[in-house]
């Protein structure tokens, strides 16, 4: 058992404390928080661009890879791009006082199911920066406190972002503390974290597989694990093989690196003559990297043998895996043994087949002629995303405000008694 | 780590294979499978009962408490009410393919978020046997498979019941293991249970508050805390003390032994005068053991001292704390401090005083002039109950049909691509 440092229990207690005080606060408190948080960064972007540098000096002197130091590296249009961020989450609906079930009861209560904050969050993250700023503007508009815990990678960046954000909010209405970072730095800090049962009502991981599992793992408190992604797309027996081919490249090559690209390519026989030469054609015009079963590698003699390594890695890159399935059910059962859940896209003409890929399957999300990479709060039309849930407890898929609030009934009597 | 047994992780594989089995049935076979239960606990009713006699014979040997013999002793009239309660949930709505959200996005996409079941639970429970037929009926009709892990003192009954059940359903037209006793007696086994990863969906405890705790800190899988209650009945300066009377002795009184019963009274100073001496005589007159603050005891010296431990306790029996508190912010602040998050109410006739009321706590239910012991899904009307969640994930409050599933996006397009 890791007890949790002095300063640690503090922060907690300190965000318990916002958190009471944020609660109540009507929404236009909250939305000027969000604008006040959002100017805040303009103006104060020098110094937010000079921590970002030591980050990345340090970074570089480690001999960080090129694709990572990017993604830490912070410009003035970054900086812009993430206050824009801030007011558009401030301009959108409401999560909370939202009344979602309600009814008066035979004995004449009133029954109401409202929407309300979950409390203090302790959202866990890698390297980006952004993530600080995101989640400190969703954290705000749906009346949450929040405990920051971004990559060591970014500290200066995130310290320098949370003292900017944290004033900004104070200054415009917000309780002190609601926006804080959560001290330490170390491996036991962060699972001392996720035990603050009492102070932390969720936590939320945000990085890749070793961080989710290490969450879940030695997590004491609620959490929801996000965006490990093998997805699928399964060419069915009635595919439009234009839109086949249309569909796989996108959701491998639009932007590789993200959960709801697609991992694994799965043929049905009777399509295979037809589809596999052209869409391995395809796929290796684009550069990727091909593993394929038996069959997939009859057709093209260059193909590396895909192992079960392959059908379960998320590459999060160039690659993917291709199978030739015998049926539907085939493509099912490969997916429910394989998959992580995610999204799985099918293409295909025949409405039975679609209903039955929707029916056998259990993931987050099915595209029915359409690529894996929509899963995402943005194209959902949900205007702010703090993940894509793949666990089904509470969230499911791409997480929005309402996500990030729970509920409480008020029920109202005139002296009722049982 | 406690690695599983093998017969721990081959019912785990074979409850996942059957909740795949499961979920795609439609309602009528659910719904024929639950009332084929129902005929088969009457039809076996002697063998169930030859078995539970062996579990009340074991626990009266080993001089276990009258009333938890009771609370295990089944009766075919008690048959007689588990059969009528599947009954009643077959004719409950279809929790499953609820559309709770849809749109049709700007590039055309039909977006459609459908309930669909969590997959396989495990129930977590002590001494009734109840509750392993309320668990598999509920499982079966949300389309969950379900691992039950009663307590060792209900081993016999519930081997029994599980048996009759299961072989009902199976020949209704589940599959097979849809519903298993968890294999295992021991503490490990419940651990390695709860560590079940990609096997158990989610965990739900149902129990007392050390069988919570030791949950929440051993599981791996996703849980819902359930049922510890430590309520507040506040009566306000504006309360009509004759409502608050009932209220008072009704939340207290009317069952001791559960979860909604009110654990403390929180009076305000300017109705102390008028309300404690009346409240005390009353408490006193039910046998009420009273532990009071000094302002309360001041009203009569016979009441003994209220510490911290009284403030926190959940007594489950006839025992209340009482306090007096200067205004409603002070009532709130105490709650905050020493309350579970269940149910509180307010006694009041000012408008201004409940809305405060409601927006200063942090509980799962809020009753406004109405007993705490309304926070139950029956009265709610939900039809059917698996416990009262104390959490903030996934439920909150009163757990019916709806809590026991998870949803799926499924998207469809035109070959739609980013």
């Amino acid at each position: 058992m890791t007890e949790p440092k002095p300063e640690l229990l503090d922060a907690g207690r300190r965000a318990k404390a916002a958190a009471a005080l944020l609660a109540p606060l009507p929404r236009q408190t909250r939305d000027d928080a969000l604008r006040a948080m959002a100017d805040a960064l303009g103006e104060q972007s020098e110094a937010i661009l000079a921590a970002n540098a030591r980050d990345v000096q340090r970074a570089e002197g480690n001999g960080t890879d090129a694709g990572i130091v990017d993604r830490l590296t912070l410009t003035e249009d970054r900086i812009a791009a993430m206050a824009q961020g801030l007011r558009d989450v401030a301009a959108l609906p409401d999560p909370l006082g939202v009344v979602v079930r309600g009814s008066t009861l035979p004995n004449g209560l009133e029954l109401r199911q409202l929407t309300v904050p979950l409390g203090v969050l302790a959202m866990i993250y890698e390297a980006r920066p952004n993530v600080t700023v995101d989640a400190a503007g969703l954290a705000v508009k749906s009346g949450n406190a929040v405990l920051l815990r971004g990559s060591s990678s970014a500290r200066d960046s995130n310290a320098a972002l949370v003292s900017v954000l944290s004033q900004a909010a104070t200054k415009a209405g917000l309780p002190d503390d609601a926006i804080q970072l959560a001290p330490g730095e170390s491996h036991d800090d962060v699972t001392a974290l996720l035990r603050l049962r009492g102070l932390v009502d969720v936590a939320i991981p945000r990085g890749g597989a070793a961080l989710i599992q290490r969450v879940v793992t030695d997590a004491q408190v609620p959490t929801i694990e996000t965006g490990v992604g093998n997805c699928h797309v399964y060419v069915d027996a009635a595919a439009d093989l234009d839109m086949a081919e249309a569909i796989t490249i996108n959701a491998k090559c639009h932007r590789p690196s993200v959960c709801n690209a697609a991992e694994t390519l799965l043929v049905h026989a009777d399509v295979a003559d037809a589809f596999l030469p052209r869409i391995l054609r395809a796929l290796a015009a684009q550069g990727v990297s091909v593993h394929g079963d038996a069959r997939t590698r009859s057709y093209d003699g260059t193909v590396q043998e895909a192992t079960d390594v392959d059908w379960e890695t998320e590459y999060l890159g160039l690659e993917i895996a291709v199978g030739v399935v015998d049926s539907l059910d085939d493509a099912v059962a490969h997916i429910r043994r394989w998959g992580s859940g995610h999204t799985e896209a099918i293409v295909t003409a025949d409405l039975a087949a679609s209903r039955a890929f929707v029916a056998g399957l259990d993931s987050a999300a099915v595209m029915i002629n359409a690529s894996t990479r929509f899963t995402d709060g943005g194209e959902f039309g949900f205007g702010a995303e703090i993940g894509i849930s793949t666990q089904k407890l509470h969230a499911r898929g791409p997480m929005g405000l309402p996500e990030l609030t729970t509920t409480t009934y008020v029920v109202t009597g005139a002296g009722h008694v049982r």
